[in-house]
């Protein structure tokens, strides 16, 4: 644990469990050890009842102020003035928590491709355990987007008497078209020749696959209408001609490249194979049974936000899940943040967030 | 030429003509030799003013009773009693006429990725030859779908006295998510290794970044609400459970794999880098320096037919096309399909198409 310099009050920490038959998953599989890597923002009060689990998306890290720094102002959602803001890694990332660069206790080698299906379920256990091991026993809120927002919804639906409240934007089961995305993506990393099955090093990674799964990516998180006030059918900006040179592009697949290129840098293959898998199964119905045992099992204020220019998430599904989860008596709310930027627009306009949540008041009202 | 066992009276054929400095492209480039490939159902009659050009899109053929049959019924748009329909192979494609995988006069080998840009005025070009050296002057009707549709176009534009009415369906300048999709399906054909800078041999094709591409624009063909309610989050059919193993797939993974394999075995990789390419480049007004210019040239009555839940080429954008060929003084009409079945409609759904086209009526009114 070590305190670093930053304008929060902020604990960076690692907490390493290692339960006697390893953490079992809901997949079957297990890890060994297992270490959640966190962030914590300011101090819980004497009551010990102000804490924030701030539960990141795909590529996200426990650094909550690196992806969401604009919601920590005065009067914000995550306002240290009134709360204790925690973050944390999710397993099967390359932040700092347990994932497919992970040592095997069993093997002695990188789990690589043999990492096991994690589920947001076991996310949320281990965040559980972490918790624990803080002291933290109650969450006044739990809030995330897109996979954030599938942790914010198994906390209240897995440990109905932890969270006071849980927030979740732009999340719902995958439908067809969302886990059609993901497969094709993990299957272009696999294409890479450099994923070698999932054995590569640092400096011989499948930046190729990696970069085109992230274009495909970036895609489904933004919108048609966006990219057209943006790039439209404007010539890449460094001069190139489509209509002379066959590698020559559009602006828009100048920008794509960028956001690949920028990508390779700091996210792993292995760990995109692992999250996106994750993603997939998210489907309360089908842990619990039925909507009804998983549902009613909440006694969490339920604040479900859809997007309206969402296409991963579309924002009737979103309505959807927030009627069905309502419709076994928990306190289910749905608001909708309209927005050009699709999916990302949780990311790329937080204040449309704060505001359809309610910019001012306490997060609870 | 040969006649073959058909329902219909079928010519298929081959014209290859060589200009003495070969024919030269938009781009600046040439081909030299060039031969179209062509079908032709039914003969014209005494007059030569019952010819109907059909231009098929990215991975059709000249053999429009392949992919529209059920166009030719009796009162339909390509009834044989009424008219003479030709349909040709598109420059750049693997069908027949001259593309990648044509040995290049001036090296004796195949131009493989050397192939040089084509647009869609080359194209109609070669065809409006194609059309000269069977002695047929006029077009009663010239229609096709996507791609097809932009060859309509520009034969309303290029050759404003030889159409009489253009149907485009589907059919506009790409807007950037589109231009991103084709970005990307390049890049995944590029990644394959098998891929090897356009030199392959049929044996040892790039088919799993063909599959890849196929896959991605599949997705671009159809909606999420059609795949919604075919696939949903339904387990692949063969029983694979994604909760247990990494390369388990659901239904939808299951599907565009499927579809995926069934192109690589009828389509060739060079050819689909090439005809994205042709696609994308697809503008009328940059052709023709000024929407006006471009629009008033048109003589042809235009058809535009949007589909409402296409998102390659959005009903909103074909109808905006509409709108600004109407603008210069051409007769412009629009109509949209209702479909589920996104941009893939006019293929899927052809009776909604005869539908909205009046069916049981002359083409022309």
């Amino acid at each position: 644990m070590s305190a670093v310099d930053c304008p929060f009050h902020l604990i960076q920490g690692a907490f390493t469990f290692a339960e006697d038959e390893g953490f079992s998953l809901e997949s079957g599989g297990a890890l060994q050890p297992v270490t959640i890597r966190y962030a914590q923002y300011g101090e819980p009060n004497a009551a010990r009842d102000n804490v924030v689990l701030v539960c990141h998306a795909l590529s996200g890290s426990a650094k909550v102020d690196d992806w969401w720094p604009e919601l920590f102002v005065e009067g914000g959602l995550l306002d240290l003035e009134k709360y204790c803001v925690i973050g944390t890694n999710i397993l099967g990332s390359c932040y700092g928590s347990t994932g497919p660069n992970s040592i095997s206790a069993e093997t002695g080698e990188p789990y690589g491709s043999e990492f096991p299906l994690v589920t947001i379920s076991d996310i949320v256990r281990a965040q559980a355990l972490l918790l624990d091991s803080l002291g933290i026993d109650k969450l006044k809120l739990v809030i995330g987007g897109s996979i954030g927002g599938m942790q914010a919804l198994h906390w209240a639906m897995d440990y109905p008497d932890r969270a006071k409240h849980a927030i979740a934007i732009g999340t719902a089961p995958l439908g067809a078209l969302g886990l059609a995305l993901n497969h094709i993506q993990r299957e272009v990393i696999r294409l890479d020749p450099r994923w070698n099955h999932g054995s590569y090093t640092d400096d011989k990674s499948p930046s190729q696959g990696i970069s085109i799964a992230r274009q495909i990516a970036m895609l489904s998180y933004k919108s048609a209408t966006l990219f057209d006030e943006r790039y439209g059918r404007k010539l890449n900006r460094n001069g190139e001609d489509p209509w002379q040179h066959h590698s020559a592009r559009f602006d828009i697949g100048g920008y794509l490249d960028h956001q690949g290129e920028k990508f390779v840098r700091r996210f792993d293959a292995n760990s995109y194979l692992s999250i996106t898998r994750t993603m997939d199964t998210f489907d309360p119905v089908r842990k619990y049974a039925s909507a009804k045992a998983a549902y009613s099992r909440i006694k969490a204020k339920v604040t479900l936000v859809g997007i309206s220019s969402d296409w991963l998430f579309p924002p009737q599904d979103v309505r959807k899940l927030a009627e069905n989860i309502g419709k076994y008596g928990a306190e289910c709310d749905y608001r909708e943040i309209q927005s050009s930027h699709g999916h990302d627009a949780f990311l790329a306009e937080p204040e449309k967030l704060a505001q359809v949540l309610g910019d001012g008041h306490e997060i609870d009202v």
